[in-house]
């Protein structure tokens, strides 16, 4: 089985790629390559028993979608984008990456032709959403992206729909929650905060904490979301039918809890290093998100998300700092 | 007040084009010029009293939108589109009318800059949602097309927001029910028989039925839809808020409704000129449509399609054939 991926120099990239080179197959197909594309080199992942090809390349170009679909992968993992805050400030990059660049790339699977139709497992978000919310939005809530992002990724859903009716590709749409513990440093992301209140004093660190503590969200692990993008890529899709894009399972929490759950894990030293720092304008953007999902369709073809936020903390723990707290 | 109509010579963009002849005005204010663009040349409406201009031009090739919109005009009507079955059968045509034109539309208003923010009508259909459905179709209801058409509509209506949220434009998409009594000869549109049955038996002609009386559906007068597109173009947007694009109120009618009130109008021998020939092919298609929609949202907002199917046929009568039966 070959496989691309791309956006494959990303947190989730990298981790997808990691995954595979672990596992060496999806389900009990073994995989033979993968390519890893990005508009930055990609790293090959330690390990693999098959052939990691890297690619710098962006898929938003004309004619690069088609160079990277040349040697018919089986399954193409579309996770390049602008994210959130970037497609915000950047109109004409957003549209061109977000919605150019997935058009590009099934129009560039379309042109070859001659019965190819590999799986794409396309990552959206719940983005496409925008408030005003019922309390637990449900798999038939409309699409009201009220960002650049999440426009463009609910045009892009309705592009792998349509094309997937067509026949022209075999296409999943997964609709990714919060991933937290987000690794790395904090930055500037409206929803940074859920992520660095753990993450940070886990590494004997201080965190801001913006908003109050009664805020809720939905959250799921970067290892849940690499499970259900590989399950997404196992899934036969006449399971779908018509409607192949999905909200993935989350974990909808209040800060009160993350912070308890935090307290479980590494004591009240860890949780004295969350500063409170009121911002109204963090405040004012988070109101407007949505705080849960039923995601009925999604647990019914196996996806699935953490159940407690101990658990999201100790993902953190073994997969970001070895297991065992600094 | 300059009004750009594009798909001026389609039937929507005709009738529009009358009514603002009629009228002189857009609820206050007058009408000063008139464009009307399609891609054949469109007809100049009779006894305006404004200037009105015709343009040969596909507002999908690039560089053509720019031209249209270089007189900057304050309202733009785009009814431009390949309908239904031509989107499904030209895949390339119908994304390139469908989903390019609108974006081509919206950057060149975009690009005329200095605060030019136009009202925009955009035509959208009830083809953005597709099976299976409630019994009646709610306005927060999920985009579910499943046509290239309904496909292209949706993502226009996406864009359509995105441009108004970020201030580009000042967008208003309203979501048409199918137009019945449609003029003209028979056509081959797997929903043509809903306006077949009812004016080929006015005009003393043989009509076919090809599925079942107990078939439900949901339509406005050719009368209501271009009443509503003048509403859409003088309503005050902040009324919308971030959900620019509306489903309009339709009435939700039985094939064999349909067909009393034809009796009501023209008497049993007009009824007598059904005949019903089923046909499982268009049965198929029907059955997967729409019945009945719950459009408290536009309903709010003054939008209005007539309240029983007599009003509908003799909307047909009076506008179509002269205001008596022959």
């Amino acid at each position: 089985m070959r496989i691309l991926i791309t956006g494959g120099a990303g947190m989730l990239g990298r981790k997808l790629a990691e995954r595979l080179a672990r596992d060496g197959a999806i389900g009990v197909t073994p995989v033979a390559e993968l390519t890893l594309a990005d508009v930055v080199e990609p790293t090959v992942p330690a390990g693999a028993a098959f052939d990691v090809a890297t690619r710098v390349a962006d898929v938003s170009v004309p004619g690069v979608a088609d160079d990277l679909v040349a040697g018919r992968p089986d399954i193409v993992f579309h996770l390049a984008a602008i994210p959130s805050g970037g497609a915000e400030a950047d109109f004409d990059g957003g549209y061109r990456v977000n919605l150019d660049g997935v058009r590009l790339l099934l129009e560039a699977i379309r042109a070859q032709g001659y019965g190819y139709v590999p799986r794409v497992v396309f990552s959206s978000t719940i983005a496409v959403f925008g408030a005003p919310f019922p309390d637990a939005i449900d798999d038939t809530f409309h699409l009201t992206p009220l960002t650049c992002y999440g426009s463009q990724k609910a045009m892009g859903e309705l592009l792998l729909n349509d094309y997937t009716r067509r026949g022209l590709v075999d296409g999943v749409g997964i609709r990714l929650p919060t991933v937290c513990v987000r690794p790395g440093t904090p930055n500037a992301a409206a929803s940074g905060f859920f992520s660095n209140i753990i993450r940070e004093p886990l590494n004997g660190l201080e965190a801001v904490l913006p908003v109050a503590d009664d805020v809720r969200h939905a959250h799921a692990s970067p290892r849940a979301t690499v499970d259900n993008l590989v399950h997404a890529a196992g899934i036969d899709g006449g399971l779908l039918g018509d409607r192949r894009c999905l909200t993935m399972p989350s974990l909808s929490v209040t800060v009160a809890e993350q912070i308890e759950a935090l307290r479980e894990v590494a004591g009240d030293a860890a949780v004295a290093r969350i500063r409170r720092e009121p911002d109204a304008t963090i405040e004012r953007i988070v109101s407007g998100w949505p705080r849960r999902f039923d995601t009925a369709r999604a647990d019914a073809l196996g996806f699935r998300a953490e159940t407690s936020f101990r658990e999201i903390i100790e993902v953190y723990v073994e997969d970001e700092i070895g297991g065992v707290l600094p």
